[in-house]
């Protein structure tokens, strides 16, 4: 953990992550949300799907989400908490975050999946090392590899491959998912003091959120690369 | 098994059913077909949930439909099928079906959700009980009760009862519902000969799809009994 708290405001805590802080019921309750705006984004943007099987792979990967965010919801019952309420004071960022980046088609619909989903376990992956085993396995497991994202990739780099001007529109594309992926996640930490606690109590300081967002963009690049961007 | 082969047309065949006839093919590609439109339908639908709980609810009923869809896809395989182009054939049947019963009311769905699906297990499970345990045992799997409907029944209950007008609105679309429900049908088995041959050989004859259907109608009556309509 060694949390560097010389560099901490004061207003944050000093003490060493427990497993029932506070801030990791709002963890859960923002991963939950995310995994069920996740299922209902995939299912609407199927319908720019250009195949009966696009459709079936799309289909597949939102009900992993829903998996997850079953877990999820069970963790958040088993800490007590009001798994709805505490979702729902994610609900106004999150949906912002899907409204701002709507894609208008099946491509920037597939790159948004598999960019959005790599930022989002790049986050809470490195939180998570600093939480105790019985809160990071949880997280871990909700975040682990679905195996559908090779179905995106195929999609992905075989449109690109094909057209030169596609591969500009969707790097673009890619650059501004991962702008306002970071834009949101600030905002969604901004909602819960608890939240915002525990995010810096596990990245050391202020510093140390700022490293953890420089990795993400080297991330990000290794990904888009990988779709042929 | 038992055919009555006696009354049926010429056209059918008169041989006991096999696990390998063709129409368990067929069987498993309509039926897998509409768990994947169904899981679509009720994302599409779940828009229009008054609350996050009712968005959950949707969200965990659409994924049982679609573990219902891998587990058809999965037999369609094993079978030597083309999963994709068989559910194919039965997709504009399919889709005729969900654009004539739209509904327009989150209760309207709620109530389409759980008499469409009633009448589809009905259906089949008619159907699966002519066939061999192989065949059979896949359909009744997914036929099984989910344990999600009676998240509709609290639902429609609490609506139709502190409603009149309501009551009487989701009445008329019930019995709406059954009417298209059962001329889809005929459509559905129209499309492949296979099909129809393998209905008629579990039915026994002309008359046993009439009694069926009869059959059918009951359930249906008990089913909208239990919604409080």
């Amino acid at each position: 953990m060694g949390a560097q708290t010389s560099a901490a405001p004061e207003f944050f805590s000093t003490e060493p992550l427990a497993a029932d802080h506070a801030g990791v019921t709002e963890l859960f309750a923002v991963l939950a949300y995310g995994e069920l705006s996740a299922f209902y984004r995939l299912a609407e943007e199927a319908k720019q799907a250009p195949s009966l099987r696009g459709r079936i792979g799309v289909a597949k990967m939102a009900a992993a989400e829903l998996a997850h965010f079953e877990t999820l919801e069970a963790a958040l019952t088993e800490r007590g908490a009001d798994a709805e309420a505490a979702m729902a004071r994610y609900q106004g960022a999150l949906d912002s975050y899907h409204a701002s980046t709507d894609p208008s088609t099946w491509l920037e619909s597939m790159v948004k999946f598999y960019v959005a989903d790599g930022l989002a376990a790049d986050f809470y992956t490195e939180i998570a090392g600093a939480l105790p085993a019985e809160v990071s396995d949880v997280v871990r497991d909700v975040l682990a590899e679905t195996g559908h994202s090779q179905f995106v990739v195929d999609e992905v780099r075989s449109a690109v491959a094909a057209s030169r001007s596609e591969r500009d529109r969707l790097t673009l594309w890619g650059r501004r998912l991962l702008g306002e992926a970071i834009t949101q996640a600030q905002f969604v930490m901004a909602q819960r003091d608890e939240l915002a606690e525990l995010v810096l109590a596990a990245t050391g300081d202020l510093n140390g959120i700022a490293t953890l967002f420089d990795r993400m963009q080297e991330r990000h690049a290794a990904r888009m690369a990988e779709l042929g961007l």
